[in-house]
């Protein structure tokens, strides 16, 4: 099916966005935790969350410029910090139902069924249902002109994983954490176990790295 | 295990690499196909690759400031056309060789294994092995102040899937389509069949879609 510029403007506009979310491809589902300066927690599934850089760590994600994510935004522009909070596969439909626009005062931990812990001296809960969770501060944000989307690049303050899912060379096993990846607006998948590849260099077939 | 600030800092750096690059979660794994001025295709493999929105439909990646992705870089500043092509997990070890650093002349198309095919007046190749590929013209790039990374944003001039993963309503089936994702720097996934979920309200349960 090939849908060209004329096509993709004209289609309807659910068919449209449930289409082009997904042409992006699978990608992990994250629940960003924060806490209001009225000291409302806050928690949010948001699916467009990437690597930036290790050194310094930073993570970065998409803010669409809507009203369900406002919480989210005002609260990390209010007090500058946030966690990332990778999901179970056994809390998808809860993850997913944080997407609700719930009133300001109501907490998602505790209408979805979450769980808010917080490490000393950092402001922002976490998800202790989470096996890989972060605490970030933000560094950077800058809007994107064609659609007013924002992006925001938090510096990763602390990293906690659950044992037994980082192997010695720091490569986080996310299959075996059993976490979440979602795709277009509504799917949710597990994912299977990592097959690892050597360093690629040219004219040599890369090796599979023994687990 | 729980990493902070000074133990993130004072890691070894490829242990840092790998642990800060798998924090960021299980995303898709695409390559991107250029075309030099000089007519050399060019494709390489990025894994960070995230929607921005649909209406106009747009797509992003983040662009490392290094030498290896130099080509595709230059490609799209010069020409202003790249292809987005998800990868078949079946060629998941031939995609991660995309990234070795072949000198300019050689094509990563040939050099790997995929087969560059065009469409009728858009001037970048797309990679006939992959079951959902896109045409995008850069619409915005700028930089990170905080590690020099690039942000590019191209505008989806058109999207070509294989058929029969389309579900009525616009979504698309990445496992029906046995594409593969990404973690860390090396790691490739299946990903397990999509469950999806009605649209989230307060004080309802999210159903179950049926397929």
């Amino acid at each position: 099916m090939l849908l060209r510029s004329g096509d993709l403007e004209s289609a309807e506009s659910r068919f449209r966005a449930r289409l082009i979310n997904s042409a992006s491809g699978v990608r992990s589902a994250v629940l960003i935790g924060t806490k209001s300066i009225k000291g409302t927690e806050n928690l949010a599934i948001f699916s467009t969350v990437f690597h930036v850089g290790a050194n310094p760590p930073l993570i970065g994600f998409l803010m669409r410029p809507v009203n369900r994510v406002r919480h989210t935004y005002e609260n990390i522009s209010k007090t500058g910090f946030f966690t990332v909070n990778h999901i179970p596969y056994s809390a998808r439909a809860a993850a997913h139902q944080t997407a609700a626009q719930y009133p300001e005062h109501r907490s998602e931990f505790e209408a979805c069924g979450f769980s808010p812990e917080y490490i000393e001296d950092f402001f922002a809960p976490f998800c202790a249902e989470s096996p890989v969770r972060s605490g970030c501060s933000i560094e950077y944000e800058t809007e994107i002109p064609a659609n007013g989307t924002r992006l925001m690049v938090g510096r990763i303050l602390w990293l906690d994983v659950a044992d037994g899912l980082t192997a010695p060379d720091g490569f986080i096993d996310l299959a075996k954490a059993e976490t979440a990846a979602v795709s277009g607006l509504d799917g949710y998948h597990k994912v299977g176990r990592p097959e690892r590849y050597s360093y690629p260099e040219p004219e040599r077939k890369p090796k599979i790295l023994k687990p």
